[in-house]
C-alpha cells in the first residue's frame, strides 16, 4: 500500500491522530471511548474526512468515532474480528407492489476481504435487502440470486438465463425487477436485456454500486432505494439503469439500458445517457420524467412479456487505431465470426491498411457495420472518400448507436439465423429506442 | 441523397424558395440580383438557415444572398462550374513571429468534390493560408506541405517524418509550429510528437476542422487564427491541439496532445480535454490561462529540440468487451508483437475468458499495460479481486493515461530498445504530462 492508500481518505486532525497512533486503514483496532472499549476494524474514508474515523464494529455496522473523544486506540495485531451483516427480521406489506431483486454480482454485492483489502463478491441478495431496509417501506420484495460474479466475467450466456428469469418473475406477477450487477459492464447486460425481452409490461432496472456496500460512503443504498422505487411505481417498461446522478448522495437518473455508457472508472456518477438525455431524474424520492417517449408500463399485459433470448458469440467488437494489425479481424474471419462492429474514428472510417480484411470479411458473407469511437456523434459513410468506398464494400453505418449496444443487437439478431436481408434490416431499425437520429444540441458532455 | 441532405441545412423562407424553384444543394445555378446575373453553386447551409442561401461563386469565395433579393434562380444543368480560391498576393510583415504551417491533410485542407459531394483532401498549403488572409496580421507565415492525406490513414512512420520536419524548423528559427492535421487521429499524431520532440522550445499546435475550408460555416478560419496566435505568442513548449471551445464562432481551447480526444464525430467542438483542464482559452483573440503548469517557451534554446522519433509498430491498443475472443490478442503474440495496451473494464477488469493469454503474453516478455474504456477515471489493480490477479501476472497499470496515448508512449518506448525495466519504468513516469494523478472534481464531463 502506497502512504495515501494506508490513510485513504483521510485528512487534517483525523490523519495526524492516526499516524501519530500508527493506526491504518484495514487495522483490526481497538479503541476507548469515555469508560468503553471498542473492537473493530479501521475503514477508509471518503475524500478529506478530517475529524472522524470510520470503524467497522463486529456487528456488523459502519460507525464514525469523533477523533476529539477517543481516549486510547491501538492496533490488536493478528487477533481476528469477524462481521456479518445483521439479518433483521422485515415485516413484508402484503399491499405493496410486488418487486423482485435479482442479485447478479458486482460490486454492490461485495465485502471487502480484510486479510488483504480487496473487494470480492460475497452478499447474499437476503443480506443486500436486510441492510436496506427502506426497501421494504416501497415494495413487497423478493429477493433472488442469481449470480455471484463480478460483471466482467458476464456473458451471452448469463444474458440468456437472466432474462429468461426476469420474464419467468414478470409472467409470476412481478411489478417490476431490480438486478443487481456489476458496474463494469452494467451497460452491455441492460442492453442484452432489452432487445431479449419481448411485450416487457413493467420495469426492468439494473442498479450497482462504486464502492462495496459494506464501506462507508457507498453509494449502494440509494442507488438500491431509487431503483426499487421506479421499479414499483415508474410508468417505463425498458431495460434501465439506475445510478448516482453526481456526487451528492441524494439523487439519481434514470438511464435507458441502450443509451448508458460507465464514462468513470470510479466515480459515483460514473453512469452517463449518452446522445439523449436520461428517462428520468429521482430526488429525494420523487420521480420527475425528463423523456417523453418510451414503452410505458401495462402496455403489455404481464403475462404477454416473453425472453427472446439468443445470442451469436461469433460476434465481435473492434476498436480500431492507427496502422492497426489487419490480423486481429483476420482471425476472426479465419474463425468463422460472423458479426462484425468497428468501432472507427470520427465519422466512421478505418486505416487503409484494414481494407483488404473489411473486403474479405463481407466476402465472406460476415455482417460488418460501423460505429464511431467519438462515442457521441453520428456515423455517416456519405461525407468522406472513404466513408464512400466503406458504404459500397457493404459496410453498413451503425447510426445512432453505441458501439456496445451495436454489438449486442447484432450478436443477438444473428442469434436468430435470420435470412442477412432481415438482420440488416432489423439491424438498422430502431428497435428499443438504442438509435438516436437527433442529438439534443445540448446533450454533449451534459446530462442534467 | 435524403431530402433532408438535398436542402442541408435550410428552413423556413429559404427552404421553401430553394422547394419553389427546385434547387438543391450542390446545383450548379444562376441568380439575378437587380440587373446582374451571377453563377455559382449552391452550397449546403448551417443548420436553420432561413432567409439567406449560400453560393460559391466562380471566382472561389462564398457568399451569401437575401432570398428576397432574388429576381430569378434557375439550375444550369450540366454546365461546367469551376473555382479556385484566389492566390492573393499578401505582404510578410518581417517583424512578425516566424509560424511555419506544416500541412498534413485532413478536412481543413479538402475540398468538396461537386461531382459526387464527397469531401477530398485537396487544398495546397499557400492555398490554405490565403484563405486566411487574417493570419498574415498575426505572424510571418511559412507554409510547408507536408502530407496530403486523411488522418485515418496516419501511421507511425509519419509520425516520424512530421517530427523530424517539425525539429528542423525550430532549429531553422520557428517561433511556433501550425500544424493543419485531420480530426480522427489528431489526438495520436498530438501524442506521437508530445513524446517525439525532446527539449521543446516553442509550441506545436494542431488544429483542423470538423467541416471543409470551401464550405460556408467552415470551423477552419478560426481554427487557424487561433492557432496561429498561439504558435506566435503563446506560453506553452508544447505539443498542443487548438479546436472549437463550443458551437459558436468564437472562442477556441488550447489542449494538451496527451490529454486531449475526439468526443463527437460532427461537431465543431469535438475536442475536450478529458480528466483535467484545458491549458487555455482563446476568445476574440486573447489568451486566456487556464492551467498553471506547463513547459515554458524558452526554457529551452531552438537549437536544443530535437525528434527524439522511433516507433516500434508491433504494439497494439485492444479494448476489451464481454467474453471477447482470446485470439484477438494471441495473434499478437504469435506475430512477435512486444507491446499491448488492454482498455478494460472499469478500474483496469477483463474477462476471465482472456486470463490465460495475458499470462502468455506476459511469459512472452510482451509489456502488458491496463488502461480503462471508461475514458475517464483511475485504473486501479489493487482493489478488486481481478486488478489483483493481473497485477500478480505483471500486468502494469497505466493509471491515468488515455488509452490512445499509452499505445503511442509504448510503441515510442519500445522503439527505443531500452531493456524492459527502464521500458516499464519510463512508461509509469510522467514525462509530458500524460498522466493525471489527481483529476480535477469538475473536470469530469465538462471542460470550460
Amino acid at each position: 500500500m502506497s502512504v495515501m492508500e494506508e490513510f485513504e481518505g483521510y485528512a487534517g486532525r483525523a490523519l495526524r491522530f492516526l499516524k501519530e497512533n500508527n493506526v491504518k486503514v484495514w487495522d483490526k483496532i481497538a479503541l476507548t471511548i469515555d469508560d468503553a472499549e471498542i473492537k473493530g476494524l479501521l475503514l477508509p474514508a471518503p475524500r478529506g474526512t478530517d475529524n472522524v474515523i470510520f470503524v467497522k464494529l463486529t456487528n456488523g455496522y459502519n460507525v464514525a468515532f469523533l477523533v476529539d473523544k477517543i481516549r486510547k486506540i491501538k492496533v490488536l495485531g493478528t487477533e481476528k474480528v469477524s462481521y456479518k451483516i445483521p439479518e433483521k427480521i422485515v415485516t413484508q406489506q402484503i399491499e405493496h407492489p410486488n418487486v423482485v431483486i435479482v442479485a447478479a454480482g458486482g460490486t454492490i454485492a461485495s465485502r471487502v476481504e480484510y486479510a488483504t483489502g480487496a473487494v470480492k463478491p460475497a452478499f447474499s441478495a437476503y443480506e443486500l435487502a436486510n441492510a436496506i431496509p427502506e426497501i421494504f417501506s416501497i415494495a413487497h420484495i423478493k429477493p433472488i440470486e442469481l449470480f455471484n460474479i463480478f460483471s466482467e466475467d458476464m456473458r451471452p450466456a448469463y444474458w440468456i438465463e437472466m432474462a429468461r428469469k426476469v420474464a419467468d418473475e414478470i409472467n409470476g406477477g412481478a411489478d417490476g425487477i431490480v438486478i443487481t450487477h456489476g458496474t463494469d459492464t452494467m451497460q452491455y447486460s441492460a442492453s442484452a436485456l432489452a432487445f431479449m425481452l419481448e411485450k416487457l409490461s413493467v420495469p426492468v432496472i439494473f442498479t450497482g454500486a462504486q464502492r462495496s456496500s459494506d464501506r462507508p460512503a457507498s453509494d449502494a443504498a440509494v442507488n438500491v432505494i431509487h431503483a426499487t422505487l421506479f421499479a414499483a411505481n415508474g410508468s417505463v417498461a425498458e431495460s434501465l439503469v439506475c445510478m448516482h446522478a453526481s456526487l451528492d448522495d441524494t439523487s439519481t437518473l434514470i438511464h435507458r439500458g441502450v443509451r448508458v455508457r460507465k464514462m468513470h472508472s470510479s466515480r459515483r456518477d460514473a453512469f452517463r445517457t449518452i446522445g439523449d438525455k436520461p428517462i428520468a431524474i429521482i430526488r429525494q424520492g420523487e420521480i420527475m420524467y425528463i423523456k417523453k417517449q418510451f414503452m410505458k408500463r401495462g402496455t403489455y399485459d404481464k403475462s404477454e412479456t416473453y425472453a427472446d433470448a439468443v445470442f451469436e458469440e461469433k460476434t465481435a467488437l473492434i476498436y480500431v487505431y492507427p496502422y492497426m494489425d489487419p490480423d486481429i479481424i483476420e482471425i476472426l474471419i479465419d474463425k468463422g465470426y460472423r458479426g462484425l462492429i468497428i468501432a472507427g474514428t470520427g465519422l466512421g472510417h478505418v486505416p487503409n491498411r484494414i481494407l483488404p480484411t473489411i473486403q474479405r470479411a463481407i466476402e465472406e458473407d460476415i455482417i460488418v457495420a460501423m460505429c464511431t469511437q467519438c462515442i457521441w456523434g453520428p456515423v455517416k459513410l456519405d461525407v468522406y472518400e472513404r466513408g464512400r468506398v466503406l458504404k459500397r464494400m457493404g459496410v453498413i453505418p451503425a447510426d445512432g448507436m453505441l458501439p456496445e449496444v451495436a454489438y449486442v443487437k447484432l450478436g443477438w439478431l444473428l442469434g436468430h439465423e435470420f435470412d442477412k436481408s432481415t438482420t440488416i434490416r432489423l439491424f438498422t431499425k430502431n428497435l428499443k429506442y438504442e438509435i438516436v437520429t437527433s442529438e439534443p444540441l445540448d446533450a454533449f458532455f451534459h446530462n442534467v
